[in-house]
């Protein structure tokens, strides 16, 4: 049998996923991001949007319950505002009318 | 010069906001989804995760203001319960130890 067919937004999302998992998995603890597994994917997952911004500052805005870990749905508030964010600078880009 | 290289988790990042900039900009309003925009993103661009789920069902629970279209942060809401479902959906998945 066939394995379904992603499309490209389906697939997007499961990368997103797999990182989480990937960096998550760095230790006993497989699922939340430590603050040195957060601040690899940070470096090596977000070069160019988080150029610059540092590691730990972005985790104490993240870590709503403060147990100095990261939990899948604080990893997603940040893509939500990452892809908000984005937007936005694209609309910036956009020449007015 | 040479344009910045993006890693695949950015570039999944500025896919999922082109997938919300393409389908806005169906009709006059270029920052929302209309009912008729969103069924059809949801049909053409996650034709496996929401297998036989019915786009208007979808729509109204993330409509938070009730003006009957999607916008960014919306439609990022999504995006976020996506995630965290594909999440554990693979965590289910895992064999267990």
């Amino acid at each position: 049998m066939e394995p379904p067919q992603l499309t490209a937004t389906e697939t997007s999302l499961i990368l997103l996923v797999g990182v989480f998992n990937q960096y998550a998995s760095g230790d006993s603890d497989k699922k939340t991001l430590s603050k040195d597994e957060f601040g690899k994917l940070v470096k090596e997952e977000f070069p160019l949007i988080f150029q610059g911004k540092d590691a730990a500052d972005i985790m104490k805005r993240l870590d709503k319950n403060k147990d100095n870990l990261i939990d899948i749905n604080e990893f997603m508030h940040m893509i939500s505002d990452l892809v908000g964010k984005s937007y936005k600078m694209m609309c910036d880009l956009e020449p007015k009318k």
